[in-house]
């Protein structure tokens, strides 16, 4: 782990932070491609025959029938049930208010009427990561803004657990209301989306998190027949503090982040080298006590890094970093927020831990991850929505802009486009 | 050219209209992923060894120069210099309501603060197709979503003129406000956006049409380094109309359409077969006249077709096709709207030909092709501006919450993520 002044970083200290976990995809897409093509000319048998490889299981019908999705809600503690419901409603609030904050519009000048409508996306494909693990919250996270933008069809995929579907997976498909669930995961699910095999529907966008090779697939599909939200890779977060942030709750974020995988990164960037070094100890202190998940985390330190300079320099490092997450821990978060330019989901003061919106405030947790902040933003209902423009003229409004159809019309050689507009004004 | 009723298509036929013009990139795609690496590990030397191989020029200096500009006003018309200043007038005023309408916003729901803000991206590549053609509205279309967004820096790629850009372009940028213009084009000039060389800057997001080679190279470098667009692919209209729609104009349209470029579209659904008849007729009447890029129009012919059925089954048939324009020219084309599922652009009634849209309403010509309207929007303020999600917890927000944060958390097996929580309510 670094643990630097910013100003004093090297290139290669630089290249580490910045250049963070990127996914190496040049070595696995040859694989992939392969798996993509076998699932687009063969269907459902090459989905049973990479199951077999990849999960160790034969599996025949991979839909999901109501009978499993009813014994799911046994199988898990009522108290799971309940704690994906709450969440489950308050993603869903969140994201109908995001709803209600895309309006349709239109304008009348002068005889030109021009605006905007909406409409949602017909077919959505959710990949949740799956196996002997199982994110419930994942589900949520990509099924919800999907119905609540008007998606007719909502298609889970998910790797089996054994033969079954992970019972939580299944029930939070549920509880989201999910209009189909199939037990297939991999690069293999991300083609039977894209393509469509006799069982597993086209879908028109893939969303939702996964491993490399499913991130390599979801590249590899995008394009003119099937869109994506966008390609992730491992978590982060970047923490602004100052000397009034508890370094306690700090420390616990980095070992909250950490924990993810041994890819996962955290940077702290605080305004003294002794609050830095001060939270340096606190997080060797938890690693030296009973935490969870030590290894992972040990692993995950040699992305990480806590820095220190002026609050000027460590929002200058955080846009350049483009985190997933933010925390800004200040004296006046607000103050800071104003100068971000780059994050996927913020976090401010001390009592909003991003935990919080990974799974309860109702905030989406599906965020562009290694610099993608600075292109793309996390999913929400959008993700699920376009908006074609509109126009109506009338014969006036038509003639009020005539010359300057015509003019580069003809200018850029495009004489029947002229023409189209003279005919109706003869 | 096909001309049948709807139900009556055969696969064969169907698969000509709704697979029109897809691109085969498969050929390409090593080519241009050889020029994207020269690009990549040569910079400015690949750029000017491309330029000279395909563009038969050898330039030195890619940038475009003040001077370069103040001369360009001087080699055009008048005429069209006043044109271009008006219809971005129009584009720009379309684009400020649109941004209008995107809000920032924030709930407080019992000490949970949560929303979104708006944040321009930083960076934005404009690839504007020329050599000895020239499109200063697709500079327009391109610049003022970005600059009206609010991105800092908007470079402009188009292939050179000679050793010199085209003044059209150049001028059309300038008017802009573009920050940067450089004469290089093809698959080379996606790869200096995507990657930056000595001369030309590493951008965020690249967008723009271009010929197969462009559009290949943009998919490619399409990921965690740069966003784009969408890839665009030929032009296509579909026009639903009825027995109250003037043939005339509609045989225009189909011309205007036509003219584009070989690989273009034309389908027109009606409600009888007599009116396809009399359009058909129309049509054909216009090609045996003098009319302008005759052959262009003949060969676009093969991908086009005037179908007729009910006017639901025209809907149906739109919304599977998926129109990059679709032109609604019946008795009650708001009526016919509700029921439009899919489309880029849509143009009502009589008096709204699509080469209105093209130029002079303000509405963005850069819009989803081949079927892209099902998933994409067309080119917005939207594609340049990202939506990071806020929040802010009180103590006893967070307490409300904890419950489901620390269930689903262990339930997951991210144990430090529900000690975070923990942790600030001892």
């Amino acid at each position: 782990m670094i643990i630097k002044k910013i100003t004093d970083l090297t290139k290669k200290e630089k290249n580490i932070i910045f250049n963070r976990n990127k996914m190496n995809f040049k070595n696995i897409f040859p694989t992939v491609r392969e798996i993509l093509d076998n699932v687009k000319n063969n269907g459902d048998s090459a989905l049973r025959e990479y199951t077999k490889k990849f999960d160790k299981v034969d599996i025949d019908d991979f839909k999901v029938h109501k009978e499993e999705i009813e014994q799911a809600y046994n199988k898990i503690d009522y108290k799971i049930i309940e704690a994906i419901e709450k969440a489950h409603n308050n993603i869903k609030s969140f994201h109908e208010i995001q709803l209600k904050n895309l309006k349709e519009w239109e304008v009348d000048n002068n005889g030109i009427k021009k605006g905007q409508i909406i409409r949602p996306i017909e077919k959505a494909g959710c990949y949740v990561p799956g196996g002997r693990a199982f994110y419930p919250s994942t589900v949520l996270m990509t099924v919800v803004p999907a119905k609540v933008a008007g998606v007719e069809k909502v298609v889970v995929v998910s790797p089996p657990n054994g033969t079954e579907g992970n019972p939580a997976t299944l029930v939070a498909s549920d509880i989201a209301k999910a209009d189909e669930i199939y037990k297939i995961g991999g690069a293999q699910a991300i083609g039977a989306l894209a393509y469509g095999t006799k069982t597993i529907p086209k879908v028109d966008i893939i969303v939702g998190p996964g491993n490399i090779f499913v991130t390599a697939a979801k590249m590899m599909v995008y394009g003119n027949n099937v869109a994506i939200d966008f390609p992730a890779g491992p978590s982060e977060v970047l923490i602004i503090c100052d000397e009034t942030a508890n370094e306690e709750y700090i420390a616990m974020d980095f070992l909250a982040q950490a924990e993810h995988d041994p890819n996962s990164s955290c940077i702290i960037t605080t305004t003294s080298k002794e609050k830095a070094e001060f939270i340096r100890n606190k997080v060797m202190n938890l690693l030296n006590n009973n935490v969870k998940r030590k290894e992972i985390i040990n692993q995950s330190l040699k992305n990480s890094a806590i820095l220190y300079g002026e609050l000027e320099e460590c929002i200058k490092l955080s846009n350049e970093y483009a985190p997933e997450h933010l925390e800004i821990i200040t004296e006046n978060p607000r103050g800071v927020l104003k100068d971000i330019k780059n994050a996927g989901s913020i976090f401010l003061g001390n009592y909003a831990p991003v935990p919080v919106g990974d799974y309860a405030s109702g905030t989406n947790h599906v965020l562009p991850t290694s610099g993608c902040a600075k292109m793309y933003s996390g999913l929400s209902v959008d993700t699920f929505i376009k908006k074609p423009t509109v126009q109506e003229l009338t014969r006036e409004g038509l003639k009020s802009i005539s010359d300057i159809v015509i003019t580069l019309a003809e200018a850029e050689g495009l004489y029947n486009h002229a023409e189209a507009v003279r005919k109706r004004l003869i």
